[in-house]
This record gives structure tokens, C-alpha cells and sequence, in this order.
């Protein structure tokens, strides 16, 4: 079987991985995502290119130790009303970040790029997930920072934790939420680059 | 905080309390469910007597020991086309129940049921999530039911594992598809037994 890298550091998309039970090797990208942040608007554009480059930047660096490795490289963000929120830098963003959600839908969006070390194959896709929030006090907002699984993460909320309680519903794809749409990834990897998932053996 | 016990053995609704960092016990109920099978035939009916029946069987046996404490049951079903699906009992099973469900889209239904030791108040309630599986192919579904998955699983599959890779997207509650629909386990809690899941401090 191929060899797989996940180009991100996400506790999350690495937890989809190894839930799904399929082997991984992990390798954060380095590329300056605030000059792509400032320079794109469009969610949907900005999403797949910070994907493209996190994968190409893997591509060109270890290209001589993982020959034929498959790269997945994803970025999310939510989307409120036209505005594209990231991650929040302090308990103060996320506060903010939060309150706005509460009681309302959201859409999270995830841009992917899969490429294949020495192919120049290179899948670019997004997928949208709408997320409904229960409405929270203030005071539960804060007990939910307190937890502190809003660091690092798009909307300052995880799914898969403490945030489960006040997730009235999604509608869309569940990994995605968790910032890897697990369902497209298996679909490019079978269609584009002959790797079958369901082949790794548990 | 009150203690809370979570009538089941189930690992997915253990692992959800356990990602959430809510502390709990699990005590496994004993009721012949094969009795209420045969005699409900309605969905809705059939998981909210279950988990009650689940409720009361801890509540009557361990009163003693837990004083004040909150008991949490639930059981569910997949409904697809009207016929009530439950678990596999073996390979040659799951393959039928995952084949009916491929490139379509089922019901999750858990039915739940709150009480606390010492009190009359017991809350039923019930959740449906709709969840649509990609086609796969029956090589494909012979992969997926290798690795086990399928063992203890309403409708034969675990959405945080595996699975994930052939869910095309879901409606509703995430949690619920797990098989306990935390979103309203946690406004129950809040609005009938005065317990905040959000002060669990963690």
C-alpha cells in the first residue's frame, strides 16, 4: 500500500485517520497563510489554495524520502453571514467567535488538495457542512472556553468534544466538521490515484 | 456535581461522554429486549420503552449505592423503508443490512430516557438523524465488515471509525448517530434536573 502523508498538524484530522484506522504519517507545512488570507475574500478560492500550497510545499521538500507517497492536504474555515471566521488568538476572540454563532446556522468549509509524490496529479475539491448551534448564556460560553478546545480550532469549537452538546444538528459531511471530509478524500484517492481505504487492513 | 450513570454498554455512548471529559459510570442494564421487539412495532414507541425499561432496571437494582444520581439509557434502531434494523449478529447479516443501505439514505433513531435515584421525574425522549451512505460496491462492503466494526452496531457500522469513508452526510444530530443524542441529553439535564454539563470542570 501507499504511503500516506496528512500535510497538517490538526489533533483532529489526525484523529479521523487513526479512528478510521488507517496509517498515516503526519508532516506540518510551513507556507504563510496570512498573506493568502488578506489577499483572497472569496472562501471557497481561499480555502483550496492554502490546501494547494500546504500539500505543493510538502511535495517539494520530502519529494526524496517518500517516493510514490500520497499527500492530503486540507484548510477550514466557518462562514457567517459573508464573513470568514478562523481561529480565534485568545479566550477573548473565541468569546467573541462564539457568542456570534450561538443560536445560529453556520456553513464550516474545508478546501482539500491531493497530489502523489513524482505525479504531476493534483485533485483540488471543498465541501460545506451547515452547522446549527443551541443558543448558550454568556456564562456557558465561558464554562465551554474554559474547557479550552476552541485553540487552533476554525470557529474556536471542536464537534467530536465538549462542543457535541450545543450542536442542535449538522447536515452535510461529519468529518468535514472535524476539518477532513473523509467521504471525498476516499472517493479522489479511489478514483484519482488507484488506493482503495477500505484495502488497509485492520 | 451528581454522579451520572449511563445505562449501557456501548462504547460509541461511552466514548462520547469520554470526549466531552463528563464524568460517569457505566452500568449495563439487563431487560429482555427481544420481548419488547416482538410486541412494538412502532419505532418511536419501541426505543423510548426501551430506554426506559433500560432506566427503571438501574434505578430499581442500584439505588442504594448511588443516591441523587442521574441515569441515562437509550437505545437505537435504523428505520429504512418502514422495517426497524437493528444489530448484526453476524457477517453474513451485516452484509445484508449494509447492502440494503448503500447509495441511500436511512433514519437513526435513539430513543432516551432520564431519571434520577429518589425522584419520580423520568423524561423521554427520542432523535432521528438522517444518514446517506455512497454506493459501494459488495467487495467494498466485504473490506468494511473485515474490519469489525459492524460487532454491537445499530445498522452495522460506526460513524467515527471507519465508516466515515462512504457517509455522504448526515442531518441532524452527530451524537445521536452514535447512538445518544447529546444536544438534548444536556438540555434535558439542564431543564428538568437542574445539572449543567458545561460546569463539569475540566
Amino acid at each position: 500500500m501507499k504511503k500516506i502523508i496528512l500535510a497538517s498538524k490538526s489533533i483532529d484530522r489526525k484523529e479521523i485517520f487513526q479512528q478510521a484506522q488507517i496509517p498515516f504519517i503526519a508532516i506540518s507545512s510551513e507556507i504563510d497563510e496570512t498573506y493568502y488570507k488578506k489577499k483572497i475574500k472569496d472562501p471557497l478560492r481561499l480555502v483550496q489554495t492554502l490546501a494547494k500550497k500546504k500539500a505543493l510545499d510538502i511535495k517539494k521538500k520530502k519529494a526524496k524520502h517518500f517516493k510514490d507517497a500520497i499527500i492530503i492536504a486540507a484548510d477550514t474555515i466557518v462562514e457567517y453571514k459573508g464573513e470568514i471566521i478562523g481561529k480565534a488568538n485568545n479566550e477573548q476572540e473565541a468569546f467573541k467567535i462564539l457568542k456570534k454563532l450561538m443560536g445560529k446556522t453556520h456553513d464550516l468549509i474545508t478546501g482539500l488538495a491531493i497530489t502523489q509524490m513524482g505525479s504531476r496529479q493534483l485533485v483540488l475539491d471543498y465541501d460545506i457542512t451547515k452547522v446549527e448551534f443551541l443558543p448558550l448564556s454568556d456564562n456557558d460560553i465561558w464554562d465551554y472556553i474554559n474547557s479550552r478546545e476552541w485553540k487552533g480550532r476554525a470557529g474556536a469549537y471542536s464537534i467530536r468534544e465538549r462542543a457535541g452538546l450545543f450542536i442542535k444538528s449538522i447536515h452535510g459531511s461529519y468529518s468535514n466538521v472535524l476539518g477532513l471530509p473523509m467521504q471525498k478524500v476516499f472517493q479522489i484517492l479511489k478514483e484519482t490515484f488507484n488506493l482503495n481505504l477500505l484495502d488497509y487492513i485492520i
